[in-house]
């Protein structure tokens, strides 16, 4: 008896190690979205950048631990939201480690949107709907999809919403929130003509927002696999295998969607096989996210073939809407809208169709397609939340003026202005080769 | 009892996997370090910083492994030091995950001191000050404070040196060595005026520095949550959940009291609302950091709240300390005392007072004032033994002139001089856009 | 008995835990070598470097998915390769874990080859070659070495290969294959004089190939130990412990041998005292990464002094090695060929002499002697099997005119020509500092 005890205690202790470690990993991806931001933009808008991505930690950590987390996951809760443990009063101290790798969750909610409004948006501006996301918009639909008594989470007819790692929870809800953002923001000055063409701004670090990418694909693993939240119960093992692997596959063929079609895409349209593109590595590490992303609902009960279909489509996916955020002259510099918004709702669709025992396997099967209902009103249900609280919050930001930097500060860059902090002083450099430099 | 002792073998097997995640992460920190210190200087002694932090594993490597856990966690051993396992002769097999774990903290204390000595200092002083500080000065101090018989974790009255992960053991250790360092090295050419007054020298490159600050993040959630060195036990659950959410809210709150101290500090002081300054992103970094070398003391028993004021008061203690060691005209090109040496003596000082049962719980308790006079006390006993080894260090070498590179040398560059690699090599840039560059 | 197999279950989920943490972090190795690599060419080949670092993982992830697993650990097999699992159809859901590790490993081996070829290579010859090493060559090898039923892994007279990481099979295998690519290919223009004498080409941005160094060190510890694939059997824990132990002090020796033998060697080799070079960041670099490849071979049975001994060997084999590869005139940008097939190379060879009981234990071990025998066969084995393969990869694709890109392409560089994206795109710059950037 005794000895079961200890057996019980040790499956905790590994189960808070697991939640822990793949917390940290997951945190990392701060620094993923900070460079690949970073990388996309200006570089006279690089300082701002990068202070936003470093703040979203902080404001998560204290909005999260003063309000999301008792939102989300406080007891007693119904249906809708939590109400309990505001600034963790009263939390059992083996909800500790739910507590972390929840907060960590949150924070990736909320950076999801400072990319798509990059280079233009005000300092308190970003404050305001970064704590708004991480403290209220981002807690509640957690609390719908991941608790016990959430409406989502409970389903209709004991179907409930298959949403594993968060293609709805996190990035459609991020992506929801980056386009209404960046259309209540307006375009970058120069980022469409005067009769609407868009002309592309390149960003000034193509290595940094490689690395950014490469850092996020490593979190990825961390955020997909340490979603079943612990490893010693049965089926975990299985589970977080299928996460792991399905999360390679579908980032691989998605990858490769997205560069095969925005390279040979043109000549195909076209008709010309001279109208080729060139091979993009943006392109790339974008698809490859989206495949990361739309992978994230059902991930744990996939097949690796459903996994690779799933990639071939969201890579398609990605192009088609950034292609179609152009196309409504939103100015999204990061491409965020597509690769989460388009992604996660990609994903959230084609999670009951494809995974086990889903649509695809059986056509005729009523609880597949009752799960196929309750994930798309979880869309609708998650787009409309977000984009009405996100209305509400950038609206009143924008009629309080308090939205958008002015045109003369836009043009000369934030980085001086707002921080006094050039993100590359030019009186910092030289190489020091030339004896010019002795003085 | 066949399954008791599989049992048994398994908590060790989970344990020895615990310490070597931890300490991976932790070992990346070296990283952090290096960016950070990296985009604090100016290009011409980029090279420099970068080969000197990443000898610093190596230094550490070597030293750790000849003396270092000799002197720290040898057996036989006495009050103030060990002596046994040199070159890790005759050491247990199931120390050798605790030898790796304190192999990586030891070459954190030593990368602290780098930074505040950044691009005045000769290499070959550089070598001789990091191996005696790995080698020598901090497992010294580990001794006192975390074996057995030290006399700092014996304590007096049964009441023992709380300093859970080492604000003052690594932080006050690196930051008092780094003190001292800089006063005997002196300030760079051009960051005094004549007259005194202190100018600014800008580092090139802010994106190196951010990415540096998250590696930190990244490893300081290892490095206070790994500091429970098991996770099997009964109780360690609970000390690695205070100790990783105590450092993010620590963290946060430290980052925020810095950012708006700095922001809004000469308005307040001047009385004078148009007398804001800017929204400073590295002393965002570097207040969250000092949040993370405080909490390091006792975040493992203490409740969220405490660790909120604690992240409050170091948030403003690195921007004083930050403003007296540049009073004293001495140049910390990386505020490493401030944050290192100032967040560690404010965490060790704090800790008994915030701590569960600690002296703000119960004023009356003199057991907490026993443990808060005990921790006094070990500041002391650490800034005066690292003073004085650190003072007879860099004075020999300033006698022998082994310290400072010369004028000329410094104003150049060590880049070019000393490595023959400047960081970047003008002849290697050149986008390939324009037709020009065809030949 | 329900105890038992609780236990046995929960042992069974500590190792798929432990078998994903290690997978996590071995992928991250993705983007040291992206950065090392990119670190190291010419700003106008950055792009290029960056998308075949990254599409390594995705080429990895399909070719290993479909063909790779199935031929090193498809069941049934025979001495040479394996024969199921295609497309992870089949697959023992408790094989999924080991799929995982083993992909990771596979993207390793094939990012080796892209630094020897960075600079000139086409980019359909990367797609080719990188799909048939990770989806053919490695695959091979690891059924010889590291199957039951492989015939390197069987041995002879009940004496096996002992190739613990993968030093020979992953490090000598990408090696080769880097010296063949890199000799097919041709130097790059302006290498070599046109009398031979060679010019050495600066990479453009030291940082980015110190932070590459940094995070595969990072890396390199869950190599090396994530190497056991179990925490939770009997001698898992000592093994994993000699891993990481031996791995740091390997490293740290072979980085002061390179960084001495770099400085002081020309003037020991002149006997003229004047005669020094630099203290070189790359030497130093490279000279740790190839300690960590010899040591994958024997690292779970050395003691750390052996260890230390092929430290010190191996930093001199790094040096000799890329001399002798530029004496041949091949120009290899990264020095891949050195340090892993190099590196790979000693660490084979010195395994069987320096491990525990090995030759230099007892000279008169017929046993270790056999060991030796075995491993040099694996060498020759590897070296001719991939050269072989290799030279058809390389002949064909260079037979065909698709090796290497036109002289006018390599000349402006493959960033804007292919990619149409440049590294740093000088629109994109300007800090804004300046009122002349108003416009």
């Amino acid at each position: 008896k005794d000895t079961k005890e200890v057996l019980r205690a040790l499956q905790a202790s590994v189960d808070v190690f697991f939640l822990f470690t793949m917390s940290i990993i997951i945190f990392f991806m701060q620094a993923g979205f900070a460079l690949l931001e970073c990388g996309a933009v200006r570089s006279k808008n690089t300082t701002n950048i990068l202070i936003k991505n470093m703040l979203d930690a902080y404001i998560s950590g204290i909005a999260y631990w003063g309000f999301g987390y008792a939102l989300a996951f406080g007891e007693p809760d119904n249906a809708f939201l939590g109400w309990r443990y505001w600034f963790s009063e009263g939390i059992p101290d083996e909800k500790l480690s739910h507590w972390f790798f929840h907060f960590v969750f949150a924070a990736t909610a909320a950076t999801i949107v400072s990319g798509a409004m990059a280079e233009r948006c005000e300092f308190i501006a970003y404050f305001f709907y970064s704590s708004m996301i991480t403290g209220f918009v981002y807690p509640i639909v957690t609390h719908w999809a991941w608790s016990e008594k959430g409406w989502l989470a409970v389903g209709f007819g004991g179907v409930g919403y298959q949403d594993f790692a968060g293609s709805g929870v996190v990035h459609l809800l991020g992506g929801t929130a980056a386009l209404v953002g960046a259309a209540f923001l307006g375009a970058r000055i120069g980022r469409f003509d005067d009769d609407g063409t868009p002309k592309p701004i390149s960003g000034h670090n193509v290595p940094l927002a490689a690395l950014g990418g490469f850092i996020l694909m490593f979190g990825f693993f961390a955020f997909n696999g340490g979603s079943q939240a612990s490893v010693s119960k049965s089926g975990d093992g299985l589970a977080i295998s299928h996460a792991m692997m399905n999360t390679i596959i579908s980032a691989s063929f998605a990858a490769f969607t997205a560069l095969l079609a925005k390279k040979f895409g043109p000549a195909v349209y076209y008709c010309d096989r001279h109208s080729t593109d060139d091979w993009k590595l943006l392109s790339t590490i974008n698809g490859a996210l989206t495949g990361m992303v739309a992978v994230c609902a059902g991930c744990n009960v996939m097949e690796p073939w459903a996994a690779c279909v799933l990639g071939l489509i969201s890579g398609i996916t990605y192009l088609l809407w950034s292609w179609g955020v152009e196309k409504m002259k939103i100015d999204d510099p990061l491409d965020a809208v597509a690769v989460h918004g388009g992604g996660g709702l990609c994903g959230l669709l084609l999670a009951p169709i494809l995974k086990i025992d889903g649509i695809i396997y059986n056509p005729s099967n009523t609880d597949a397609w009752l799960g196929f209902g309750v994930n798309m009103l979880g869309a609708v249900a998650i787009i409309f939340w977000t984009a009405a609280i996100s209305a509400i919050i950038f609206g009143s930001l924008k009629a309080f003026k308090l939205l958008r930097v002015e045109q003369e500060l836009e043009i000369r860059g934030l980085d001086v202005p707002k921080h006094g902090e050039p993100a590359y002083p030019s009186e910092a450099w030289g190489d020091g080769w030339s004896a010019g430099h002795i003085n």
